[in-house]
């Protein structure tokens, strides 16, 4: 990989971590398996690989923002998360604390900058 | 501090990080020092603090994102920053995935999720 890509791929982890973490609360408020939560996060537009997906809800269920159940599905045991009552909290939190910061960061980003450089 | 509201904080400095870097690119596609910076992008509603901002500015210096220069202003010496070329090429490409990601997000925590568990 040149430098350059490697640079970008690097901030693009970066800005995608913390957005992939609030992604995977707001679609656990309704209970779901591993693999229906990639597919459905992938067909929003936000592709997580399981090797970040599974240790993420892992991570999320010690902290206790998850709760999970195994149970039947088609014949198959199938491991189901769902957002904890504290989970749900933490969500409707970082939820506000996301469209603050999105507004403040469209500003930024698609402001114009037409004042002259001070020197 | 609770370790509901340690778990909050944390998740909200995830969020954060990559949405920094980027309006800190935003930003310094015109030619800005430390300070100035930081109170534009607090005046934005993203507060950085010192402990924060100054060892990114020396980290995208490192990689080449940024270049800078030691100019006398109000007979002070500042050390003044602003984007590379590569810098530049990095920024856009940065700012076009920021807009599909904050499209998405959106989308997924704004749903109001209607649809019955499955069980």
């Amino acid at each position: 990989m040149l430098p350059f890509d490697e640079l970008f791929y690097n901030l693009r982890l970066e800005l995608r971590r913390g957005s992939l973490i609030l992604a995977v609360l707001a679609q656990l408020r309704t209970e779901q398996y591993g693999y229906v939560l990639r597919k459905s996060l992938t067909d929003l537009g936000l592709d997580i690989d399981e090797n970040t997906l599974y240790p993420l809800l892992r991570r999320l269920e010690t902290q206790g923002l998850l709760t999970s159940i195994w149970r039947e599905q088609d014949k198959r045991n199938k491991r189901f998360y769902v957002l904890s009552p504290a989970g749900e909290m933490i969500f409707e939190r970082i939820r506000s604390e996301w469209k603050q910061l999105s507004a403040s960061l469209t500003r930024v980003i698609d402001s114009n900058l037409t004042h002259p450089i001070e020197k």
